[in-house]
């Protein structure tokens, strides 16, 4: 387990977008800009997902997850985050979701048509890496 | 070869971060913000690093690369260019470094002090993903 430097600590708190890039089954990365939920408690970050997506199909052959946020105030400053995925929780309501949703500015964001596939990815904090 | 969305060109055309990533000897993803820069002519995206850092060292093994450009105007949109390092070319002078910093904003940026070990990093653009 990794400490999140406390300086830096804000990057994760805020609702900043992150860029969680993942390894595809043919070895080459991928990467895209996601919502994410920094849980202190259990040290892990969670995400929203669909199990008939891309990343999550990635996931299934490759565990690693790496996430970077860059610092808004200060485009020298940014956090890298390294770790796996230790758990897919199903979360068929889509409820998340919303969660997700009020954190990044929209109280009122619906749970999304495709909630049946929906689940949270759980990704562990193996390694940090700052600027 | 892919072919960027007229309507996202500007993702790569005018000065945004990238988050780049990687994956690393043990198979699994880095990801970093990155300065680049577009050429249309050769229809490639360049970065300046160096030899000693753990990019470098992780597309000698997997020249995969993968980069996300964010819209600062709308969070809901963004660019993923998948390709592969095609080129590494010496820039022993690093004269690639303040080309870069000048298109991020600062016209005075001094070459770096690691400047003999500088390569300029040449990604081909093979896939584009957009949302």
């Amino acid at each position: 387990m990794a400490t999140i430097p406390d300086d830096l600590l804000h990057l994760l708190t805020d609702p900043n977008y992150g860029a969680l890039a993942t390894v595809r089954p043919d070895g080459t990365p991928q990467v895209e800009p996601m919502w994410f939920l920094y849980e202190s408690k259990s040290h892990t970050i969670r995400f929203t997902h669909t199990i008939k997506r891309a990343k999550f199909r990635n996931l299934q052959t490759n565990p690693g997850m790496a996430l970077c946020i860059l610092d808004p105030e200060d485009p020298y400053r940014f956090l890298e985050v390294r770790g796996r995925l230790v758990e897919a929780i199903p979360d068929p309501e889509g409820s998340f979701y919303p969660v997700l949703g009020e954190r990044y500015g929209n109280p009122d964001t619906p749970v999304p048509p495709d909630k049946a596939d929906r689940v949270i990815l759980v990704m562990s904090i193996d390694h940090v890496v700052q600027k």
